[in-house]
C-alpha cells in the first residue's frame, strides 16, 4: 500500500501553473499585490492539475495521537496520561482545535495511533480497537483494517461532532535513548493507517486535509527527526516544546543527541530513520501527507510535528511537496530548520507552540482566500477598469 | 463631533485584562504556547472592560475612497479614472476585497469621501450625494449628514450587498506638491465622517470594523503623513505602491520631502497635517478609528493608508491605539516605520500590497479565534486534564 501510493505521487502539472500565473495577472489588482497568495494560488493549480484549481473545501482536521516511551528520560514535565485526557477533550469538543475548527467550519477525526493509557470517554485501554467510536460511545469490537465508516452513510464528520478513529498500532513507542522506537513493520503500520486516513477523508469529500497531533514527549522525536532528516545539530533542532526548564532542555538536546548516534538513522532509508527515532503520531502524519499528494490533495502543515513529519514524506517521495502548504512557523526551531530543507514559506508566524492543528486552521482562510481569488475576481476586461 | 468622539476614548480596562491573563493560564493548553494570540485576547478585554470580551462579529469593512491632486506629480502610472472604476467593481462584488469579505462573512460598505471622476454604476459627477446608493441605483438628493439608512430597517448591509455612502467632501484634494492637499475645514469634515461611518455600522451591529481604502495616488499622501508623524526621512516611509519604476519612485520620494519642507506640518496638530498632507480616505480613516475606539471596539486596520491614518488618530487620541488591531506587514516600508511607532505587531505578513482592506480581512480570522479561545475552550480542571 505505501508503494502504491509512494507511485501514484505526481509531479506538479506546469500547464495549470502557468495558467494560474496568466490568470493572476489579468485579475482586478496590481500585478504581484497579493504577495505570498499569488504563488500559493499558482501552486495549489499544479497540485489540482487545473486552473482554478477547486476550493480546498470541506477542511478536515487529523489529529494523530501516540505515546513516547523517551517520556521515561524525564523530557517534559508533563505526565504521560495528558494524552488519552487531551483525547478526551477534543471528543468533548473543549480544547483549542476544538475551538478553532468550528470557527472554520472544519471537521475534526481523533486518530489514536498509539496512546499508551487509557481513553477517558471509553475508559477502554489503549490498544483495544475503537473502530470509529463517536465522543463517549462504548468501544467496538476490533477489526483488521480501519473501518472508517460514519454514522450517516457517507456523509463527512461534522464539525460539531470530532469523530474518534482506533488503529493504535501499539501503546507508545519503545524508549529511543534505549533501543528502537518501533519495529519496521510498526513504522509501516503506522505510516499506511494515515494514508488509509487521508484516503477516506478525501473519499468522504474533505477538499483539503490539516495536520493535528497529540502525544506528550512528542517534540522530542520530532528533533531527532529533523536532526537525522536534515543533518543538522540537535542543538538546533530541539525546543522547549511546551515549555520545559533550563535543566530539562539540556537533558532532552542530550537524549536526541545520543540517540542519533545510537541508531545513526539513514536518512535514505526513510521508514527505517522514523522506526529509530520517530513516533507513531508522526508516522501517521508523513502517510497522512502522502497520501494526500497521491490524491492531489492539498495538506496544509501545522506545527514540528507536522513539518517532521512531512521531512519523512518528502523523503519518501519528494513530490509529495508539492502537495503541502506550511500552515504556520512554530516557535520551536526545528520546526524553521524542517521548512526551509522543504523549502516551504509558512503562511502564519504567531509564535504559536501548542500544536493539535490550531497553527494549520489558523492558516486555512489564507488558502481558501488564495484560491477563491482566481475562481471570484473580476479581470480588468470584464470589470471595464483602466490599466496602468 | 471630533472633540466629543475624542473625550470618550478611554484607556483600557487593567482589571479586564487581569482577569483575561489569568483565565488563558487555566486553559487547556500550555501557558503562553498561543503566542500572539494570548495578549492580542488581553488587549481585547481591556478594551472591551470585560472579560471574555465580545466576539468580534459581525465583521464591517468600510471602504474610504479619495482621490488625489498629487497624481499631476506623475507618481504612479494609473490613471486617475481608475478609483471611480474600482469603485463600480466593488459594488459590483468583483475585487479581492468582495472574494475575501464574502468568505469572511463581513460587510462591504465603500464611501466616496473624495472621488474625482464620474462613479460608473450611477453615471453621477463626484461631489453630487448619493447617500447610501446600492449599486447601479440612481443618485439620491443630497442631505447634510450622511443618512446611512438601511434597506431592511436596523439590518446590518449584508456581505452579498455591498453598499455606497455619498460622502464626497471634495472631488479629490489638491495637489500637495503645489498647496495644502486640504482645508483645516476639509480635513475635519473628512474625519468627522469617518467618525460617523463608524457609529452608524456599530449601531447596526458591527463587532469589528475593517479598515479599507481605495485611491488611486494615495500612498504618496501616506508616506509624507508617516514622515510627518514619525519624523522618519522620506526615504524610508516612501515605497513603490502598486509597482512603480526606478524614476517614479524617485520622483514620489522627491514630492514627500518637497511637501515636507514646504508645508512643515506640525505633529503635535493633527488635523493640520492631514490637511497639508493627507487624503481625504487617510482623514476619513482616522475618523473610523477614533469612532470605533470610543465605542470601545476593535478596529482591524489593512496596510499602508491604514497605518498611516492611525498615526493621526493617536496623535489625537492616544487611547485610540488600544482599539487597533494591525491586521498585516504591508510589502510598503512605511507600514513599518508607522507599526513600529504605534507599537503594534501584524498579524500576517504576506507581502501583500493591495490595500482596499484585503490584508485585515485575511487577518479577521486569527482576531476572532483569539477571543473564541476565551468563551469556549475548558480549563484544566473542567475537562480532568493533569497540568504539569
Amino acid at each position: 500500500m505505501l508503494e502504491t501510493t509512494i507511485a501514484a505521487i505526481r509531479p506538479p502539472d506546469e500547464s495549470a501553473m502557468a495558467a494560474a500565473r496568466e490568470l493572476q495577472g489579468r485579475l482586478t489588482k496590481p500585478a504581484g499585490s497579493l504577495g505570498a497568495l499569488e504563488e500559493l494560488s499558482v501552486r495549489l493549480a499544479g497540485l489540482a492539475g487545473h486552473c482554478p484549481p477547486p476550493l480546498p473545501e470541506p477542511a478536515a482536521v487529523a489529529i494523530f495521537a501516540g505515546d513516547h516511551g523517551v517520556h521515561a528520560q524525564g523530557v517534559t514535565p508533563w505526565p504521560r496520561e495528558v494524552t488519552a485526557q487531551m483525547i478526551g477533550n477534543f471528543l468533548a469538543g473543549g480544547a483549542v482545535v476544538n475551538a478553532f475548527a468550528r470557527q472554520a467550519g472544519a471537521s475534526v477525526t481523533v486518530v489514536d495511533v498509539g496512546v499508551a493509557t487509557p481513553l477517558p470517554a471509553t475508559g477502554t485501554p489503549a490498544g483495544a480497537p475503537l473502530t470509529d467510536a463517536p465522543a463517549g460511545a462504548p468501544a467496538a469490537d476490533g477489526a483488521p483494517a480501519i473501518p472508517l465508516t460514519r454514522s450517516p452513510a457517507g456523509s463527512p464528520p461534522t464539525r460539531d461532532a470530532p469523530r474518534l478513529v482506533a488503529a493504535n498500532v501499539r501503546p507508545g513507542t519503545r524508549d529511543l535513548a534505549v533501543t528502537a522506537a518501533l519495529t519496521r513493520d510498526e513504522a509501516r503500520a503506522a505510516v499506511e493507517t494515515g494514508i488509509r486516513v487521508a484516503d477516506e477523508l478525501i473519499d468522504a469529500g474533505a477538499g483539503i486535509l490539516l495536520t493535528g497531533d497529540m502525544g506528550i514527549g512528542n517534540t522530542t522525536p520530532a528533533a531527532a527527526l529533523i536532526a537525522a532528516f536534515t543533518g543538522i545539530d540537535p542543538a538546533e533542532t530541539t525546543g522547549r516544546g511546551t515549555g520545559v526548564d533550563d535543566p530539562t532542555y539540556a537533558r532532552k538536546v542530550d537524549v536526541v543527541r545520543a540517540a542519533l548516534r545510537r541508531h545513526a538513522p539513514d536518512p535514505a532509508d526513510p521508514l527505517g530513520v522514523l522506526a529509530a527515532v520517530g513516533g507513531l503520531e508522526h508516522a501517521a502524519l508523513a502517510g497522512l501527507i502522502l497520501g494526500a499528494a497521491a490524491r492531489r490533495t492539498p495538506v496544509l502543515l501545522d506545527g514540528v510535528i507536522a513539518v517532521a513529519a512531512a521531512l519523512a514524506a518528502a523523503a519518501l517521495a519528494p513530490h509529495a511537496v508539492a502537495a503541502m502548504v506550511a500552515g504556520h512557523r512554530s516557535a520551536e526551531p526545528g520546526a524553521t530548520v524542517a521548512l526551509r530543507r522543504l523549502g516551504l514559506e509558512p503562511l502564519i508566524d504567531l509564535g504559536l507552540r501548542l500544536g493539535e492543528g490550531t497553527g494549520a486552521l489558523l492558516a486555512l482562510p489564507v488558502v481558501t482566500g488564495a484560491v477563491r481569488v482566481l475562481h471570484e475576481v473580476a479581470t480588468f476586461d470584464s470589470a471595464g477598469v483602466a490599466e496602468k
